[in-house]
C-alpha cells in the first residue's frame, strides 16, 4: 500500500515531536514536510529525533506543501494561527487534523466568548468533525477536517459518556477536577513553568475560566441530548505528562458500582483505547500510550469517576493518529499499540 | 525563662525530624529525649541533624522520661500505638501533643468504624482537645492532651470554616478533592511510594474510605452546629511535601467573591497562620512554613475554595508547636516564623 | 515468517515490562510465557499492560517452557538466580539473553571477588557472549547464550571504545562519573529509593565498590588489548530513567576535538544506535529509545566524554532485543526505532 | 542591641528571597529596603513572604538607601550590574556583601577572560575580601566589601582545602564533577530550565568553560601556595536545590581513608558549618541549611571527595549571612541553625 504523505504544521512544540515519533513507526505514513518559523533541521529543534528523521523545517506555504504531494496535514499551531493556515490547505485538497481549538466549538459565539477572538473561518467550521473517535466515530471516517479534541476534555467526556448517554446523572452539577503535567502548557518558557517555580508544587489555575469548559459541555450535551454545565478546575502537577481527572456527579437514581462497571464495559466494547479499571488508575499506567483508563466509583451516593491519560499521546498526538487511521480506513490501532 | 523539657516519641519518621528542627530554633524548648525502636543516635536516623542535636534514641519508658524531667511529649507514633503509650505519660503529669489519630474522634464508634480497631483509652479521650488553634483556640490553652489535627482535615476545615459558621453552604454536598506530596504516606518503604512507581504520576487512593473523612466532618459540624457530610478524595502527587485541597460547596443563597473574601478576612483576623489569598495559592508558597493559604472563588454559582499547606509543618509538626505555644502561654508564633 | 516464541523470566520488574512493551511491537516475536514467583496476570503486576498482553505469570519450569515451544528466553532474574535457571533452558535447546550479571565476567575469580558468590555454571560461562553489539557484533549472531551488558558499562565502554581502540588514552587513570535514574535500582522498595528520601536529592553510592567496575574494565581491555583500570562512581538522580556518564581520560598525545569527533564518527559508522553529538547530550534526548548518545570534548588537555542513554532500554531491554535481532538474523533495528 | 539596618539589592530572585527568609529570623537584622526593577510589593514577587515582610520594592538609589539608615546591603544583582551599584554604596559608608561574581577574582585579566567584560571598579576590587569564612575568616571580620563565594566553588574549595593545605595532592590534575539543582540557574525563564525540558533529565553544560573554574583555582592556590588547575564539569539535575560535587585528585604519596578522615576533622575543628561524614552525603541532608557536608574516600589510590550543600543557602544566602555575622562580631551561627 502506498504511504500517505504527511506534513506537520508547527513542528517545534511537544505535540509536533510526539506526532513525528508515532508516525515514524506507522506503516502507512510518510512525513514529507514539517513547518516552523524556526528554519532549522528538525533534529536541532528536537535532539531526540537525531538519526530518526532527516528533514529541515520550512516556513508554512500551502503551495509548496501541495507540490510535495502532501495529502494530510497535522496542525500543531496555536489557536488563531490554525484558522489562518488551514483554509488554503483544504482548498488544495489536503485533509487536516487540527490539534488546535479553532474548529472544536460549533457555535462561534461560544468560541468568541471563551477565546476572546472572532472566528475567521466559519465556512470550514461548518463541516469540521470533532475527532473523539469513541463518540463521533463514523463521522470521522470521511472527514476533510478533524478538530482534534483537547487533552482535558477527553478525560471528562469519556469519563462521563456512559452516564450521560443513559441519563443517569444530573447535567447541571458536574464537577471536573483535573490534574495535568506541565507539558500541557506548551514549550514556550514562562515563569509559571520555570522548573524551580512549578517543581515540588501543585496549584490550580484558570479557575472557572479555562477554555476547555465549553468543549466538555458541547460533547456531553451531544451525548445526553440536553444542555450540560460543568465546573472545571485544572491543576498543574510537577511532572512532565499525564492528566488525571476526578469527576463528581449526582446520579438521578440510586446506583451501584457493580451496575456502573457493567454499563461502562458495555459502552466501550469494541473501543480498544478505553480501559475500564476496577481500581483507580495512575497516570503512569497510561504513559506513552493512547489508552484512556477509567474507573467508576459510588461514594456516599455520588458518582466519582477517575480518568487518566497521557496528555501528549491520548490527549493530543495519539488520538490525532487514531483519527488519521479512521480517515484512511486503517485499523484505528495502527501505529498506536 | 526556663525551657520546657521535651520528649519526642517515635522520632524516626518525618514528623519527628520536622518537630526537632522547629524545636531547635524555639527559645523555650529543650529536647531531652527521643524514643524509637531503633536504638541509634538521632543523626544516624536523620543525617540532616548531624551537628545540631546530640541525642541517642531510647526505647519508650514513661518512668525514664519522667526521671529526665520531661514536661511535654510530642507523640509521633502510629495510631493504635499512641493510645498505649500516652496514658502512662499523662498519669505521670507529662502533657502530650499527640500527632496520631487516636484522640481526634470523640465518638469511639466512629473511630472503630474508620480505623477498624477498638479504642482502648476512652478515659483520656474524654478530655482530649482537638488541636486546631484557629477553631478550638481557648480550649487548647489549658489542655493536658492535645489531639493534633490531621494534615488533610486542616485544609478542609479552615477552608470552609467561615462558610460553615455563617450557614452559607449546604452541609450535605461538600466535595474535598485533595492532592498531597508523598511524605504524607510516612517513611516506611512500600511499592506505592517507591520512587519509580509514584514519580511522574498522579493517582487517587482510598476513594470514599480515607480516615480523615470523619475528622473533617466532626470539626465542620462543631463549627456549623449541624451534621456535615463530605466526599473526600485524596490524591498522591509526585513531590515531597504540600497539600492542595480544592473544595466545592453549594451556597445556600447567592454569594459574590468580594463578599466571601471579606468574610474570610474577618473570620481570620488575629489568626496569623491563615493567609487569605486573592489568587489561588501554590503549595510552594507555604513550603517549610506553618501558613495555610486560602483562596475563595465563586464559579457558576458554586463556591470553590482552594487551600494550601505544607503537610509536614502546618499539617503536623508546625501546628503541634503552635499548640505547644498555646499550652504554655507563649505567643503562638514562637519558633514558627 | 514464523514468529520466534519468547519467554520472559522474572517478568515482575522494570526490565521485564520494558521488554514486553518492545516485543509487543516486534514483528517477529511472540511472547508465549512469563515467569514470576507472583502467580498473577501480567496486567495485575503491570497495569500499563492491560489490554495489551493477556498472559498469566507462571512459576519457572524449564519443561513447561519447552512444551510451550519457547525458542528464546530473556532472563530478568537477579544474579545468582540466573545461573540456576539458565542451564536447564540451554540443555533443552532454548537460547537465552540473560540480563543479569552472571555471565558477563569471563574470569570466575573476578566474579567471586565483586559479587561475593561462587559461580555455579562455569560450563555455560565458557561460551557466553558479552552482548554489546557495537563491539562484539559477529560473536553475538550465532550465540546460544548472551550476557546482556550492564546499564552503566555500556556508557563507559562505548564512550571510550574509539580512544581505547586507537591507543589514544592512558588506561590506568580513567574516571567514570555516572548519574542514574532510580529505576536502575530495581522494583523492590527500600528506604534509599523511597520517594521522600531520594526525591530532590543527589548522592553517590558504592563509591569504589560498584560491581559494574570489572565489567567496564574487561570490555575496554578487550578493545585496547591491554589491562585497564577505572575509577567508577555511580550517583542516584531524582528521576525515573536515564544514565549520563561523564568520563575523564588522559590522552597519550595532544589531541583536538575535531580529530576526536572524526574518529568517533568513523568508529560508529554502520552502528545505528550510537549517535555522535556535537553538544553534550541530555539523558532526555534518549528517553524511551535504544540510542546511546556520545559527545567528546577536550578540556585543558584532558579528554572529557559525555555519554547518555535510557538505562531501561539501551541499558537493558532494548539492547537485549538488539541482541535477539542479531541472533535470529533480523535487522538489528527491528522493533527498536 | 540595636539591629543592623539591611537592604537587599535585586530582591526578585531566588537568592533575594532566601536572604529575606533567613534575616527575618535573625535577631540582629532589620530589613529596611529591597530594590528591584519591578516596582511591586515584595509579597507579590514572592507569595511565600505574604504576612512575613511588609515592604514595597523600590528602584535602586544609593542616596535613598542611605537616608533610610541602611548600614549593610546584600547584593543579589547579576554580575556587571553589581560593580555599577556597589561603588556609590561604599562611598556612603554602606558595607556590602555582594553575591555576584564581580569582586571574587583578584586578577582583572582573569575576570575579563572568563566573564567577557572589562572590570569597571578595580578600586574596590583591591580591598574586597573573598567571603569563604572557613578559609578567609579573619579578613572577613573588618571588611567593607565581601565577595560572597560562588555555589559550586565552595564545594570544591572546602572539599579539597585540607589536602591542598598539606600538599597532599597534585595540583594540576584535579577533576571536579558537580551536579546542581535548577535554582542555581536563576529565576529568568529559559528553554533549558523550562520544566518539561529539564525535568527527568540530566545534562552537562559549559563543559570546560564555566566561570566558576578560576574562582576554584584562585582559592585553592591561596591555600596551597602554588598554582592550581582544575577541570570542572557542572551538570543540571532535575531538582530545585542542592549541589553535589564529586572530586577526584591524585595524592602525592600513599594515603589511607582513616588518615584523611582525621586530617579533615582536624582542619575543620571550630568550623561549625562543615560536617565531616563517614558515608557519602546526599544533598538532601543539607537542604535548607548552611551546612556543607564532606566525605573523603580513597579509591584505587586516588582520593575521591564528595561534598554536598544547599546551593541557595550555603551556596549563596546562608554564607552571606555567615559573613554578615562575622562583619558585625556576632556568633557566625546566628540565624543559621
Amino acid at each position: 500500500m502506498d504511504k500517505v504523505k504527511i506534513a506537520i504544521l508547527g513542528a517545534s512544540g511537544y505535540t509536533g515531536v510526539e506526532l513525528i515519533k508515532i508516525l515514524l513507526r506507522h506503516p502507512h505514513a510518510e512525513i514529507v514536510a514539517a513547518t516552523s518559523r524556526q528554519d532549522e533541521h528538525i533534529a536541532d529543534l528536537h535532539p531526540s529525533l537525531l538519526g530518526r528523521l532527516d528533514l529541515r523545517c520550512e516556513p508554512f506555504d500551502a503551495d509548496k506543501l501541495k507540490a510535495k504531494g502532501v495529502q494530510l496535514a497535522f496542525g500543531c499551531l496555536p489557536h488563531g494561527n490554525s484558522m489562518e493556515s488551514i483554509p488554503p490547505l483544504l482548498e488544495r485538497g489536503i485533509r487536516v487534523v487540527d490539534l488546535s481549538a479553532d474548529y472544536r466549538l460549533r457555535d462561534v459565539k461560544v468560541y468568541q466568548e471563551w477565546y476572546k477572538e472572532s472566528h475567521t473561518d466559519t465556512a470550514n467550521l461548518a463541516h469540521a468533525v470533532y475527532g473523539l473517535p469513541e463518540v463521533y466515530g463514523d463521522a470521522i471516517n470521511g472527514a476533510k477536517l478533524i478538530a482534534n479534541p483537547g487533552c482535558y476534555p477527553q478525560t471528562a467526556i469519556l469519563g462521563l459518556a456512559p452516564l450521560a448517554a443513559k441519563g443517569l446523572i444530573e447535567l447541571s452539577s458536574i464537577i471536573v477536577d483535573s490534574k495535568s503535567g506541565v507539558s500541557g502548557a506548551g514549550r514556550t518558557p514562562k515563569l509559571a513553568t520555570h522548573f524551580p517555580e512549578c517543581n515540588e508544587s501543585v496549584s490550580a489555575y484558570s479557575v472557572g475560566t479555562h477554555r476547555h469548559t465549553p468543549e466538555i459541555e458541547q460533547a456531553l450535551a451531544d451525548i445526553a441530548g440536553k444542555p450540560v454545565s460543568v465546573i472545571f478546575t485544572p491543576h498543574l502537577m510537577p511532572m512532565d505528562r499525564g492528566i488525571l481527572s476526578t469527576i463528581y456527579a449526582t446520579p438521578t437514581r440510586t446506583v451501584t458500582e457493580a451496575e456502573l462497571g457493567d454499563l461502562y464495559r458495555e459502552y466501550y466494547v469494541g473501543k480498544p483505547f478505553v480501559r475500564i479499571r476496577k481500581t483507580p488508575p495512575a497516570t503512569k499506567d497510561t504513559l506513552g500510550t493512547n489508552f484512556l483508563d477509567v474507573c467508576v466509583k459510588v461514594v456516599r451516593g455520588k458518582v466519582v469517576v477517575i480518568a487518566a491519560e497521557d496528555n501528549l499521546i491520548r490527549g493530543a498526538s495519539g488520538v490525532a493518529v487514531q483519527n488519521f487511521n479512521r480517515m484512511y480506513g486503517f485499523d484505528e490501532r495502527t501505529g498506536l499499540m
